[in-house]
């Protein structure tokens, strides 16, 4: 532009805003870069400062926020030009986003092929996509379901976007639950139950987004999970199996964002759904897979119907990617473990690996069945007798001694922390327990500081069909702070309807 | 909350941030109220002040932007709480959005019934939609087009929830142009046309969101624009007709917001399209309506075919609303009048009703045509002769006369003004103009200062098939400041296709 440095140039000041993966720019709305460039307030813009360029979002600002040649930066914004302190920025108006016409396509009815694919989740990748633009095409992809070649090529697109990871031999063993059940730790038990038949499972999780808890936290508990791919080399090496954090590994890096979208809204469809799993699989490295598909009124998958369609599009498309899949439909109707947070369900975790009185049997039967059906898969066990298999393994100790060798290759065998401040929700009166509500569940348990605070969360007493007597516990929250305490109890005394009770 | 004043009570903070239609309130992430209550960013949650209540998005912020208990808030959330000074408020988690569900039914092909339209529009209107909401909803509607039905709800629920004016007699005239062509400012010829047969037209008017000028901000160089219920009936029973800035006026409410995703991601589709321009003209107490969609390639309807579709749909929905309505299919290749913003509209406006010899015969000719079917649609003119009737009264002064006594009604009668800086930018060879691009020349008008300066925009020289000598004026740029017209001057030069010559 010919301005020249007076007019077009602006200096960057950090904000400290959090606008999540949307960058914004704000700037006084009589700036003269932004007059002269005809910016509205909400235009989409490009910075630069030489070694990077962004898009951003544009806000206008009165008063005296930001100076008027100044331009204040969300920390994505910041983040992502690179810079360590106040720089002149060129902003401009970005050309035009070609992959948008691709999204405005598919919402009136046209299929993506590979290449729009490419290009859409290429531009999300890079920060072009605002969050509105996301939306329409995350909305799109539910109002024209994506068919399995959509699918795929979503999925490769999303692969191709982010890092690989290759492992050495035929078999790499990999496990995924489609989320939406509290408590439902068996990760670490099937990893531990795998190893010590000598697969390999190089396994990367995720921390909670939205849910109390994700595996990584609950690892995060025991073990250090941030490894670099050199350090998983290494232990994987000695123990063959490993628990890591995904986050810092770059793989489907578009996931995230469109997550935080669906979650938004509160929309999973059965394409993206499937896109998230496999990409983040097949960019492990992942050749032989079992998921967990829990089905209940308040989990994520609601019906058989649609768990039975779920499981066909993910043979399909896994297929596609030469992933040998077994799918496992479970009971989704209740949480699996006891305990909900990162350090409760760690204590899960360990009380099952160590064979303790107090394991909650239901997280036991869980982990064997999908560990036996992973032994099935890799040829570890004979058809039907994985289960038994992986159970007998559990009690002779041999997994909790992998468990326990796994952790010390990773640098740590700790115990789980144990809240400060506890409170037992009672029975109101006498009944037998008709109904647990997850999602308020998983919300009370939040209330009470989870994830942040890895010993915060929600001891379960109680399951589906258990006799109770008034006064009898029905559940404990567990904080690390009076004042959470204080809030988590009043919200489920808010909503009594989380367990509930009826005449036995 | 039990929490009490220490916790759940922020001080608000005025920072001048101009997030559009979006309420967003910046808080730090670790303050008492937002931890106890479990936010995360851009949580959706209830601002309380007493008074009044209001959604916002939280942004988390790091840094000394905003202290520890404090919330800091943007213009519209400011706004809407009604504040005048910093003031506790009490934030919360909303309940649930209810007709959220209806908007997720849509997405996955469900139909809307009138209760449901009337439930999201309302909450819309309330500020309770965030953007990804509202674009879930814009995307929906042009993902699983409208019916009858559904266009019909959502047009009757957009006037529910806005101001609705009654007039009195049988017959209030009106005329509507569905957008996309600059210099195309009929309106106020229409308007005058129509008074001098006195009709009663109180023809509300748009200013530009998007565009270099609307009629509202074309008026408003030669009269006052702004005027109460009040006012409008003065002048109505003085003169017939007035030009209102229809902005004060708080008809279907929700069109702005609707309008601004609409263009954000640059889709249009019939059903809310019908709705948007409908709601406003039942709002507006309008009986006879005459709609001009001009076709062309940089036009916003594109094909005949999309024209036709478009004009059986409206004359579905307005013969539901009992409105008696006339749509004119027009050319929409070029520009209509040689004038690109507000003031260089209003002088062509000028010029047709004056009979100048500069007058463009475009826009007399298109003026008349659109007066001509509206004399014909309420009995002032036999089938077939209201454009010669209309001619009629132009010629004769009639037409002139009715406008200058609206425009002193209304307050003032002045001339528009002229731009202290102007360029003309010259054909760089013989030949016949080929094709003239609409959307960068208003691209060109907006970044020479239109709408906002009002004598800013361009003036064309050559119409379509024209034929022009190499260094002849193709359009001249006004632009109030010397820097508007470098920068103006450097689009037109980096973009050589906008006005299109080919051999002759």
């Amino acid at each position: 532009m010919k301005g020249g440095v007076e007019s077009d140039l602006l200096l960057a000041r950090r904000l400290g805003i959090d606008s999540q993966h949307e960058a914004i720019a704000f700037v006084q709305r009589d700036c003269p870069a932004c007059k002269s460039e005809g910016f509205s307030a909400h235009s989409r813009v490009l910075l630069q400062n030489g070694q990077a360029e962004i898009f951003a979002t544009l806000h206008h600002v009165t008063g005296d926020l930001i100076g008027l040649n100044e331009i204040g930066l969300s920390e994505v914004a910041w983040q992502r030009l690179g810079l360590q302190e106040a720089t002149r920025l060129r902003i401009s108006h970005p050309a035009p986003l070609s992959s948008f016409a691709l999204v405005r396509g598919k919402i009136l009815g046209q299929r993506l092929n590979e290449r729009g694919c490419d290009q859409i989740i290429s531009d999300i990748v890079d920060g072009r996509y605002s969050d509105i633009q996301l939306t329409a095409f995350v909305t799109a992809c539910s109002s024209h379901i994506l068919d399995r070649d959509e699918t795929t090529a979503l999925t490769k697109a999303m692969v191709n976007t982010g890092n690989v990871l290759n492992w050495p031999g035929s078999v790499i063993a990999d496990k995924h639950c489609v989320g939406g059940l509290p408590g439902n730790r068996t990760t670490p038990i099937v990893v531990a139950i795998a190893a010590a038949h000598g697969l390999t499972m190089p396994k990367t999780s995720s921390k909670a987004i939205t849910s109390p808890a994700g595996t990584a936290d609950t690892m995060n508990t025991i073990t250090d999970v941030e490894l670099s791919v050199d350090q998983m080399r290494n232990v994987l090496e000695r123990v063959n199996a490993c628990f890591v954090w995904g986050g810092s590994l770059n793989f489907s890096p578009a996931d995230d964002k469109l997550i935080r979208i669906q979650k938004a809204i509160d929309l999973d469809s059965e394409g993206p759904l499937i896109a998230s799993v496999l990409s983040k699989k097949v960019a492990a490295g992942a050749t032989h897979l079992v998921i967990d598909i829990p089905v209940g009124p308040t989990a994520k998958v609601r019906s058989a119907e649609a768990a039975d369609s779920l499981r066909a599009h993910f043979e399909e498309i896994a297929d596609h990617f030469g992933i040998t899949l077994s799918v496992q439909i479970t009971d989704g109707t209740q949480p699996v473990g006891r305990g909900i947070g990162p350090a409760l369900e760690a204590r899960d975790v360990l009380r099952v690996l160590r064979n303790e009185d107090l394991a909650p049997p239901e997280l036991r039967d869980r982990s064997c069945l999908l560990a036996g059906a992973l032994l099935e898969l890799t040829g570890k066990a004979q058809k039907g007798q994985g289960t038994q298999l992986a159970r007998d393994t559990l009690l002779s100790g041999e997994a909790n001694a992998h468990f326990e060798a796994i952790c010390l290759a990773q640098g740590r065998l700790s115990d789980p922390p144990i809240a400060e401040h506890q409170r037992t929700i009672s029975a109101p009166r006498n009944g037998r327990i008709a109904n647990i509500d997850n999602r308020r569940l998983a919300k009370a348990a939040k209330l009470a500081g989870a994830p942040e605070d890895p010993a915060a969360g929600i001891d379960l007493h109680v399951y589906l069909g258990d006799i109770v007597r008034q006064g009898g516990g029905l559940f404990t929250l567990h904080t690390e702070s009076p004042g959470e305490l204080a809030y988590a109890v009043e919200y489920v005394v808010a909503n009594p309807g989380i367990v509930e009770i009826t005449a036995p």
